[in-house]
This record gives C-alpha cells, structure tokens and sequence, in this order.
C-alpha cells in the first residue's frame, strides 16, 4: 500500500518533532533544579541502570535476523523520548502533590527505570509493529505506567522502590495486550527466523543483563542495599544452574538450548525483584531463583501449546515466560513474606 | 614496492622499541610517586574514561570492511603509547613550572581523555596511513597538544577541565590537516565499503559513547559534578532524538540511515561539553543538543557536496561532522555563556 | 557410542540437581547473614570482577569456531556452580577456624576471583572434554584451590590477598595436569580452527580483560589500593606495546598477528598480580611488564616446538603462555622483592 506508506513516511518525523518540543517546552516549566535532594543516587548506580537498559535490553531482544538494527538502534529512540516523557510524569506528579524534589540524578536513574517496561513490551510486539505505532506505545505506557504507580502509591501506601518493581510485570502484560490487538505474522516467514550470529549477540545481552541484575533490584532501595544485591546474586545464580539442568532434561537430544536458557537464567533475577532487600537468608532467595527458573521453562512449554492459539497471543520475544511468570512469583512471594 | 615494504616492515618495530625504551627511562628519571594529592580522581569514573576511549571509540571507527582488527587492536597500540606519552608531558609541565603533583590515578585519567584526541584523528586518516605513520603522529600529536593547553592555561588563563575538553575541536581538525596530506583512495575501492557486520559493530561503539559520555563530560569538572551529568544525559537524548528524526527526513525511502544515526547522536554530549556544568536548566542543554545534531546532518550533507571536493578533503570517519562541527558550536555556546 | 552417549544424557542434569541441592542444603546449614563485616567490598569494585570473568573469561576462551556458545554459555553455568562452592569452601574455613564472617558482597567477591582459576583451566581442555568432566572438574578444583589457600595462609603465613592471586599460577597448571590426561584431538580438525569472527570476540574479551585487570589487581589489596591501580595500568599498557613489536619482530610478512597479541598483552597485568600494590616506581612496573609480555612470546614459540611434542601436552587456549609464565615470572618478582 504505497499510499499508506508514504503517509507514515511524512508522519514519523513530524510526530517526533513535535514530541521533542513539547518536551522542551514542558522541561522549561516544570523541571526544577536539584532541590532539597535529601535522596540521591550515585552516579555508578545510575551509570549501570543505564548500562543495562541501553546494551542488556537492546541486545537480549535483538534475537530475529531482521530486526539488528531495529533492535539496538530504534531501542536508544525509545529510550531517549521514554526517559524524557517519564522525567515529566514524575515531576508532574510531585508538583501536584506538593513534595520535595529528588537530585537531578535520581530522577533521571528513576525515569530510566521506568523505561524499562516499555523496552520489555516493545519485545511482544517486535516485527509487528511499525516505528508510528511503537513511539506511540511509549508515550501511551510510560503515561499508564506512572498512574498506575501513583494509585499504588496513594491508595495502597506501597513504597516507591517495590511499586518501581512492578515494570516487568506491567512491560510483559501491557506488550501482551497491545501484541493481541496486531494481527499474528505468518509462522515460518523470515522475520520470525533467528540466525547464529543474531543468537550470539542476544546470549551476550543475556550476560549483560545477568551481570547488572544486581545494580537493578538494589540501585531504588532505601536501606539494605548490600542484601538486596547478594540475594539477588544467589537467585540469579540458581536461576542459571536450573535453567542449564532443564534445559537439557526438556529437549530430546539431551543438548542445552539457547531459547531456554536465554528466557530463564534471568528468571531468579526478576522474581526477587520485590523482596531482595527483606530476605533474611540466602537460601530463600536460591529456592525463589529455583522455582522461578522452573515456572518459566514448564510455562513456556505449556502456554505455548495450548493457550496461546486458543487466546490468538503472539509473544515474539517470550516476554511473558521471561518477566511476566517470573514477576507473578515474585508479587505472591512478596504476600507470604507480608502475611509471615 | 618490495624495497620500500621491507622498510617499514623493519623499521616499525625498532620504532617502538625506541619509544618504549625512552618512555621507561624518563619515567625512571620524572614521574614522581603520589604527591600532595589534593586533586583525586575516583577508580570508578577513571574505569569509565578508559572503558570508552578503548571500547567505544575503538569499535566506534570500525565500521570499514577490512580495518575491524586494525581498528581494534591498533587503537589499543596508540592509546597504551599515547598515555605513556601523555603522562610524562603532564609531568615535564608541573616539573617545570614547580607546580604540585596530582594523585596518580588522576594523572593517568587526564593523559586518557587527552588521547581522545589522538582516536579522533585516527578516525579521519583510517586507511590512508601505514603503522609507522600512525605511531609518529600519536606522538607528535601528544605533544602539540599539551603544549596548546599549556598556552590556553598560561596565557588565556583557561581553567584545566575546560582546556582539557578542546580534545574534540583539536583532535577532528588536527586529523583533517594530516588528512589532506594523504591522497585520497579510489572512491569505490574495497577499502571505503561497510559490511552489515562492521556497521552493527559500529553502532555498538556509538551506544557505548553515548552511554558513558556523560562521565566523559564530568570526569575533570572540579565542582557541580552531577549538574554536568545531568546537562550532557539530556543533550544525548535530544541529540539521539533528533538524529533519528533528521535521518527519516533526509532519506528519500524515508528509513532510518546508520551513518546519520552514528554522527548525530553524540553531537550533542560534545556540544555541552565545555558548559555542562555551568548551564543552569536543562532546557538549555537540551536546545543545545538538538542544535548540534542539526548543524552535524546538515554539515554532512552540504560539506560533503561542495566543499570537501573543492578543498581535497577526505575525512574516512567523517570526524568533521561528529566532533568537529558540534565542537565549533559548543565553544561559541561558551562564549556566549561568558559573555551573558 | 549411542549408550555411552545416552549415560552422559541422562547423567548431565542428574548431576546438576545434585549439586544444586547438595549447595541449597550447605547454605541453609553454613551461610550466615553479615557478621562483624569488618572488611567490606565495594560493589562497583565487585561488578568489575563480575563483569570481567563472566565477559572477559568467557569471549578471551572463545576463538575456536565450534565453542562460541559452549564458551560463553558453559562459562555462566560453571561460574555460577564454581562461585556458590567457593562460598561455601569460605564459610566452612571461617566456621572451623573460628574466625570471623566477612560482608556478604566481600565473600561472593572472593569467590568469583577464586573462580577465575577454573576459567582458566577450562581454556587449557576446551574441546576435548564434555560438559559432565568440565562440572566435576569445577568442583574438585574449586575445592583444591581453597585447601592449598589455607595451607599457604596457616603455614607459610602468606596474606590473603597474596595467596589469592595465584589463582593465576594454580589454574593454568591444574589445566594443563588435566589437559594431559585427555588424547589430543587431530591437529587439523574443524575443533580446533578459528575464524575471523571468532578472532574478533576474542579480542573482544582481551580487550575487556585489558580494562578491567587494574580491578583484578586491586580488589583484595587491603591498602595501596590506588597503587596497585597505577602500577597494574603501566605494566599493561607496556605490555601491550611490546606485544605488538614483538609480534611484527616473529612473524616473516611483519604483520600482527591475532594469537601473539591475544596471550601477550595481558602478561604485565598477571606478573604484577602479586607485587602491584608494593612496587614504589611505575617503572619497575614497566620493566615487570616487558619482560611478562617477552617471556610469553618466546615461551609460546619455543615450547609449542620443542617441550609439548615430548611431554604431549596440549594446551588449546594457550593458557600456558598466557597466565602460566607470566605468573611464575611474577612469583620470581615478589621473592626478589622480599629479599630486597
């Protein structure tokens, strides 16, 4: 459809345009400079978030053979508009409310955060969408994603840094959602095929993630930082002992595949997400990294075969066996540590 | 030429051997231990100057066909030269001007960001040059350098971290004006093509830069530290926004082009670099950033067009428009900031 | 061997639940939460050990073709089984010594440094080994690692963060010991080609290792931080240098050559694993370095030919030359230190 075409060609530019000074203008009325800065972030903290959601989540997602340079590249667009447009939410909301501004820094860091939900929904919709749609989705969810934090915040009285958590949960059910409205691509077409070198960058994603994980759960915890990063730490790292073991157990000629294991060593890493900084003993967080490893390898053999033709998804990048099974755990091990 | 081939090939080596020789004797004779230290530089921000001079601008001039190793491993051969060399001009200066000697972490860290310049120039003379051409000019270029930022600090009084950010202007154009020595290779010749491979490698270099640009920007800045981040993190979004904006407007089949998207995107953590950390909101920073990644699409498109056939200039990396340009425009950024 | 194959399929992930189990148990029993947490890490100075065995180990190891996967996949798996070990190894040496319990980031710190010793070993008998030896080997090794750390520590006295730099020395000669008990494969078979790619990654992770070895150097050293830092920066970058002329001086058509440079300019940093923190002048550090990166050259020159046909050694990796001599030279260093 030419016409369509070249629509979208004359619209895409003009719609970032018009985003970007939007921006401006809002960044010249309500961004204040650093105030009482009573919580800050220290730039390493905030360098490795930044770290993780640039190279981790551009490459880990960067599985299908046409989608390299779409993957990394338009990820720092999105990632660029996504951090500005969450900066304005937040500081709308504490303009409205009447607090304390944060240090430049942390907002920032927090901003990038929250970013992340829209990187792991843009993973559901990979090769569906076109750049229109996907700048679109962006603003959409980091505006849903700050109201739904602000109600969790006001009505649940749940703190910033545990209602911060819910983006994986939040970026795998909204990229769900807006994933079953895109009518699914023909199975065995090119652009759903991954090649050796397009999973090798995606395991070094995988490793990236892996490696920053730690910095993620621990970098918006007030207090008790260094338990929230070697629980995370042991969770991650029996999340990768458990996925290499099933992956093995689960294929039928006994080799480790690369599918599984770049869905589930990452698994323990997301599950306690919610209570790394409150986990008194590190076993506990090792059986969380077991079972989370667990649920998400066995989901996406079930789920695959039957609920998702029965409910028409299509999850390109498996991102709900990847954060979304995993953040479910999380959440209801989060209830049982409450009700304990 | 046979003769002229077992020439080099027998004078590279001693080359190096010399310089290496020379640089162990002086530094036996000046490089003093850790002084007064009142200046320090923290491990973690100097890990991140070296992390990107090595890593990000390594993989950054990768993006020919037949230079990914030379790029590499070559760039690892200038740089360990570079700061060797570096560092004992730094000392000659407090040597001889009976100044006090910094911590020596800080001393490596400067001699790291001074031999950004020396990458820079690289970029414009890649392929043109023998390694014996190379290693000469890091060594001249070293010390032309310093003795410019001397001249800046003695007689224009310029303060340390703002001379020290003169690296861009001086590197782009030091490395054209060796440039136009050169003949120019044939234009269709193998050695000016990119491979899908080396542009993805390329494009992960410019992620690395953009992701640690930010330290780059506040490594030397004596105070004001987290304003200088937080000035350059919102330039690079603008920048990097803008660049993908620019680039759908300029092409006819309205995608996105890799080359634009690879100059554009840091043009604005280049701009700011000598006022992040005075500009006082980060709409002005901003504005900034959206200002050089114009001035570096279009700087490409009409130089490249008319000038550079007229001058003889042959820039391979096309270091003009990515450091050159936004390094002109920041430094009239600062004039007018002073001025104000 | 179909049956023989179908053991070691049924075998693999029996093995891994064992251990992970066995693991999960002993912490519960054994790990106990911050104690007096006198000596405390850093955590960016632990994310750099992380990061550089989980990305520096796993692409330095993978330059043959077959192995990129198993390289670095296999490389998380056993450093994650590797490090839970190595924790419980401390824990246990702590609990029967009664001494008392380090910070909980310092101790998994250790372990990943501990764990680098298996890395290495891994490199030594990469090809000719499944994936059921290479667990069994990371248990028993991490375990012998630690038992001659006590004795070193209880009857010669030596300090902690001196006994743990020979993990260098214990993981290059642990690999070979095994290596030689393994038939070597048909020299001239697909298992043990590289290719340009592989080549790449590989310097790839020698880069990485490069920028993070200062860390490595650094991490343990109780004072002198900063000067372990200096000094392992300078004995790289000289080490580098003479890489590079020693590599054109061997080879007949005077270019680089990928293997030379690959093993050759890590050896400073390795040789001044034990010394780092006490060498007064960085040029001792620089002398240390040239002789490293000299002794690794000719050493892989003249063993490759004379000493390995006789003892039929065969060293896949080259960790022999790489990490071997260079630590041995680095062993010499510090007695003639001691005596000085």
């Amino acid at each position: 459809m030419p016409t369509n075409y070249r629509n979208f060609r004359n619209s895409v530019p003009w719609l970032i345009l018009a985003l970007e000074v939007v921006f401006i203008i809002l960044f010249f009325f309500f961004f204040s400079v650093d105030g009482a800065s009573k919580a800050q972030m220290s730039y390493p903290a905030f360098q490795d978030v930044n770290h993780m959601v640039i190279f981790g989540l551009g490459f880990f997602l960067m599985f299908l053979r046409r989608y390299g340079f779409s993957s990394t590249g338009f990820n720092l667009l999105i990632i660029a508009l996504g951090v500005q447009c969450s900066v304005l939410m937040e500081d709308l909301f504490v303009f409205i409310l009447q607090k304390e501004y944060e240090g430049g820094l942390r907002r920032i860091g927090k901003a990038t955060v929250s970013v992340t939900a829209v990187v792991i929904s843009t993973g559901a919709v990979l090769g569906k969408t076109n750049p229109l749609q996907l700048i679109l989705m962006t603003v959409v969810e980091i505006i849903v994603f700050h109201v739904s934090r602000w109600m969790n915040n006001i009505f649940l009285q749940i703190p910033e840094n545990i209602s911060m958590m819910h983006v994986h949960l939040f970026g795998a059910y909204f990229g769900l959602a807006v994933s079953s409205r895109f009518s699914e691509p023909p199975p065995r077409s090119e652009k759903n095929t991954s090649t050796p070198k397009s999973d090798l960058l995606s395991m070094l994603g995988t490793l990236f993630l892996w490696v920053f994980w730690p910095s993620f759960n621990s970098v918006l915890a007030a207090n008790n930082k260094s338990k929230a990063i070697y629980n995370t730490y042991f969770a991650l790292a029996v999340s990768a002992v458990t996925a290499f073991l099933l992956s093995v157990l689960t294929t039928k000629d006994g080799k480790f595949r690369m599918a599984h294991i770049h869905s589930a060593v990452l698994a323990g890493g997301v599950t306690v997400g919610y209570t790394a900084h409150v986990i008194e003993y590190p076993w506990i967080a090792m059986i969380l990294g077991l079972l989370a490893s667990v649920i998400t390898i066995l989901g996406s053999y079930c789920l695959q075969r039957c609920l998702y033709p029965a409910l028409k998804i299509h999850d390109t990048s498996g991102v709900h066996f990847t954060f979304g099974l995993p953040a479910v755990l999380g959440a209801l091990a989060q209830v049982v540590f409450l009700v304990i």
